[in-house]
């Protein structure tokens, strides 16, 4: 079995988006990416330095805009009409969770299509399930998943993809895009019943519940790619993924927590602000 | 095992669709259809005008627009934006298949999508997959075919429902229908192998490939529930669906082909247009 490697994957990414910055910088262009967070959740505070720091390193301009929990959802949408309209801002990126008060489906749809970084508007999710001709920004997470995908030469054409969970993150894009890759797919959620039956016939099962441990690797099928979308703290404070017994299985590929998906979600995120950036020079925005 | 009546359920909702088109009528308002056909398609003849027909026989005000097969993609699209201007249409259809020149995601992207009948827009798909709180319309045959299972009382929370065909009008909104309504949702398509396999383990079989008999009715579970979406004609004359050998099972509903599917979907296409109407007066556009 093959572990896969998602930093060093995410780091080749890294280098190719470098190269793309410079390209622009000629053309006096400085890719822009808008975080917008609202409150004080602290994972979410690690994440956005986060962002913001591999976006630094890469020539890209972060600006993370923090915005009080009580901010109110009008404030949110007029911020961000303000950003849609500002050339100098070639990618929108609203941080998960917001506050309960807050609609998130408001949040998104307010967003200009064009610097939809995350894939979530209406219009680029109906794109995507569309297999659209056009460019059209997807969700990073499950790009990143088909970017290890294709690294690693796993094929899906053909093959039984099983996703478990079906959030605008990861579960409904994750399976839109195996679809348009030829995959038959499988989309599980909570109230699925025989979920093993199907994790035994899957050739790809990819895991985003936000569970630990709460599916067993040995279960699946000899041959077959698990990818692990979970991550998860434990109370001994050792971060876990959404799938155990991963060693000694008959697995081709797995990807391991942390190391897997989650530096991948970084590097596509950067690639798509690049290309909105690219997009907006094309088209004569920027 | 029971057949599903197509023809009855349709009858119902029509009787219901006629009360709503009285309403709008007190209101001054006539729902308005547009209907724009290029080429001379034999099939497409006989369905816009059998839409005609009905729309007329409900209220509806429906305005067929015939193009010759020669029509550019440029032409069609300026039809559509004097359609989306006109305050007398309420919903817009283009019929398919068009002629192999035009490129038929650019057309359902130029309508307004507050008259997207066919939910084909990216937007209304992009609502459905967000499985939005808001109206939007969607596709009218998967619209049909959710009425039909509810109407006999066919549960979807928690079954394993299989959708055989990835199409925008039929496979892909039934998937994203089917979880949003709490199945757990298989999409196979052209490429799927060990589809017997599959069949053979789901509780829902919605069969949208187009081809005469492709599938053995007699491979399914017992209890299960078959969707037939197919229309097809033999040689002989004969009007078949993708599904043999539908009697004589252990099945617990099927529909027939003809009367299961297909008189639904005219049916839901009125609906989806009175509804786009109420949406108008709700909204001030009428």
């Amino acid at each position: 079995m093959t572990m896969i490697d998602g930093q060093m994957v995410a780091t080749q990414i890294k280098q190719q988006i470098a190269k793309q910055v410079n390209e622009l910088a000629e053309l006096g262009v400085t890719p822009g990416l808008a975080v917008i967070m609202v409150g004080n959740d602290a994972a979410s505070e690690i994440y956005v330095k986060n962002k913001q720091q591999v976006a630094t390193d890469l020539g890209i301009e972060a600006n993370t805009i923090k915005m009080p929990a009580d901010t109110t959802e009008l404030a949110i949408i007029k911020k961000i009409q303000i950003l849609n309209a500002d050339p100098a801002v070639d990618a929108i990126l609203v941080q998960s969770p917001m506050p309960t008060h807050i609609n998130e489906q408001n949040i998104q749809a307010a967003i200009d299509p064009s610097k939809d970084v995350d894939g979530f508007h209406p219009y680029n999710l109906g794109q995507l399930v569309t297999d659209a001709n056009e460019y059209y920004p997807v969700a990073n997470t499950p790009r990143g998943i088909m970017r290890l995908l294709k690294w690693y030469d796993v094929k899906t054409t053909g093959k039984l993809a099983l996703v478990i969970g079906r959030s605008i993150l990861v579960g409904k894009p994750m399976a839109a895009m195996l679809t348009n890759a030829d995959a038959t797919v499988i989309t599980a959620n909570s109230q699925t019943k025989n979920l093993d039956e199907l994790i035994a016939i899957a050739d790809i099962v990819v895991v985003a519940m936000g569970k630990a441990n709460a599916i067993d690797a040995q279960k699946m099928k000899a041959g077959a790619t698990l990818i692990d979308v979970g991550i998860n703290r434990l109370a001994d404070g050792t971060l876990v993924g959404d799938v155990a017994n991963k060693n000694n299985t008959n697995l081709a590929f797995a990807t391991p927590v942390p190391g897997g998906v989650g530096p991948m979600t970084i590097a596509t995120l950067m690639e798509t602000t690049v290309e909105l950036a690219q997009q907006h020079v094309a088209h004569g925005n920027d």
